[in-house]
């Protein structure tokens, strides 16, 4: 019996309060209005922006909330005037949306879609209203996704048809971490063969940076981490150096290590740590001249960078991007393909995997350090 | 008489210590070395640098030593080895050199040529040596020019010949300031017709950015200083608007007015103050998605700008020049030519002449505020 125009009653993970564990509850999702999908949510990744905003320390978090953002499902239905997608059609949520009308999509110089902005920051749908409710409350969307419920509904420009033979426990990842990434690589440096890269941090992101190195052909690929875990994997994913900022001798600032084994700076450098002192070294480790430092970590409430503006007038360029300046739903689907031809890894970074009740355990992995990314199964 | 080979004795303002008038003093001038170049200066700019300099706050700064680096004249005599000048060429001096040979140099990316870098910044020829004595004392160098003593010891890679029939009193100026503006502007900047622009500070070098600025058919060239008195010039140069904002409403900061007025915020910004407030304020006064801000203007020592990543992780980019990204041997006979055919202004920066022997004037007169530029007649 067809769901379509009906209210469905499933399982979601409910954040009631921040700082607290996740709750499994019943929900009831309401059918999508003009220009919304309802999508059947089949995988979700967890993501350090999910539990930032869960602990409490992200000012606009607001709840109760689902949260998560890396999902991919199915079409259960459409609300009026969608034709970007169909019932059925396997799908890639896009917290990054790509309207590709508003003045923002028209310039071909961002890709970040202002359409509907506003009310996305505010946990609702583009028409001010919720699409959950649990125990008589309204629950508020997260980021334009909402991954974490069995079913969720979006406005037709936060999601994106791919091929559905590609396993879907795989390309929810690419709705965030690696094609950030990936993309800061490919897109947004403009990095050049030989060029000298440095990455500090070698989480889901760095790691995936790496990839966009290695693809546009980088000199060195120097990652930067403290924990030594994780030179193994950074080495399997083709960097050529992994420096840990500890081991240096007294004296010996990364900043210094990393110009001295570029003679004299590193073409590119990326931030994929959030912490803005990292994000200092990052730009001052830039060679002279030319060098530039793409920020992609994203930093606590609050917390400014700085530098000395001669950094700056001696040719280094800060920048940064998100969700690796890709417009989803133009270049999602080269990006699947991309996987099933091999050119970009994502099984290898699927360390853990639960069912959905299991989902705190999801967060639990992330702050102990080993884990790269958590796929929940939401059936 | 030919002076070559021999000591030359003349006039020059040294700086003594720092803090105090300069003084007018006899010099002798040695004969240029291998690769080196003597040269009789007939005119100089005067700069905020100088002055910077001069007034001990620049922890770089040593004494004694001639300042200026905005410098016209004619080659006196060449040391061996030297090919690109010879003796009667008119010249400008530059102060960030071309070698044409180093990494920086054949990069492609950059003009800050590296060759004399450690010893232009000690105050010394490139042999680690000085060509000034005064009072049986050595004189230091400044900026590689030394442009307030009557003849001048430079390295053949820090100067360029240009046209002898343009009058050396407005080609001294481009040895900085407007090349520097105007440079930011065609050069750094990537301005296309149609673009929102910011100039922060209307001083030679903001006025020059206009001029870049209208030479790229720049749309809003917003022109942002806190004298009234710089108005009318503005606009004389190309502005199209003119905002004080020591006159906005309260509780309405600059960065909402420049958004306001660009419908999102500009494509471009240029801090041509050295002041970090602003430098903060014109990259926040950036569109999201794709503004660049460049800093031109010099901080004072430990000074440090800062701002919330997010700023960039939306897509605003944050960079900076060095004399306009010109390459002076390359470039600077253009700019000359583009001055004698009217497409750059350089006579209306002259607001004011001194000789030589009042060159104290030219300091005071700066600080005054109405000053653009002060030149100097050597002789």
């Amino acid at each position: 019996m067809s769901t379509e125009g009906k209210i469905i009653t499933c399982q979601a993970a409910v954040a009631w309060e921040k700082g607290q564990d996740l709750s499994i509850e019943t929900i009831e999702v309401l059918p999508p209005r003009a220009h919304e999908v309802r999508v059947k949510v089949e995988y979700t990744g967890v993501c350090h922006t999910d539990a930032y905003t869960l602990s409490g320390n992200d000012p606009e978090g607001e709840f109760p909330v689902i949260f998560g953002h890396e999902g991919a499902g199915i079409v259960e239905s459409i609300g009026e005037g969608v034709t970007n997608v169909k019932v059925g059609d396997s799908v890639v949520l896009l917290y990054t949306p790509e309207c590709k009308e508003c003045k923002f999509c028209k310039s071909g110089k961002t890709n970040l879609c202002g359409k509907i902005r506003a009310t996305q920051g505010k946990g609702q749908m583009p028409d001010g209203t919720v699409r959950f409710r649990c125990k008589g409350k309204e629950l508020l969307h997260y980021m334009g996704c909402s991954s974490f419920s069995q079913y969720t509904v979006v406005a037709d420009i936060s999601l994106v048809a791919v091929d559905p033979s590609a396993p879907k426990d795989r390309t929810c990842l690419l709705g965030c971490g690696i094609t950030t990434g990936y993309g800061a690589a490919v897109n947004t440096a403009k990095i050049t063969p030989g060029d000298n890269i440095a990455i500090f941090g070698a989480g889901c992101i760095g790691l995936s940076v790496i990839q966009g190195a290695v693809t546009k052909k980088a000199g060195k690929i120097i990652v930067v981490d403290i924990n030594e875990n994780k030179k193994k994997m950074s080495f399997e994913f083709g960097a050529t150096d992994f420096v840990n900022p500890a081991t240096l001798p007294e004296g010996v600032t990364i900043v210094d290590k990393l110009i001295e084994m570029t003679d004299g700076g590193c073409d590119f450098t990326f931030d994929c740590t959030g912490n803005v002192q990292v994000m200092r070294n990052a730009l001052e480790a830039c060679h002279k001249g030319w060098g530039e430092s793409i920020i992609i970590g994203v930093a606590a409430a609050g917390k400014e960078i700085s530098t000395r503006p001669f950094q700056l007038v001696t040719g280094r360029v800060w920048r940064g991007c998100a969700f690796g300046g890709i417009k989803g739903r133009t270049q999602m689907p080269q990006l699947v393909q991309d996987y099933k031809d091999g050119k970009i890894k994502v099984d290898e970074f699927i360390t853990h995997r639960h069912p959905l009740k299991d989902i705190n355990k999801a967060f639990h992995d992330m702050h102990a350090g080993d884990c790269i990314r958590a796929v929940i199964t939401m059936d």
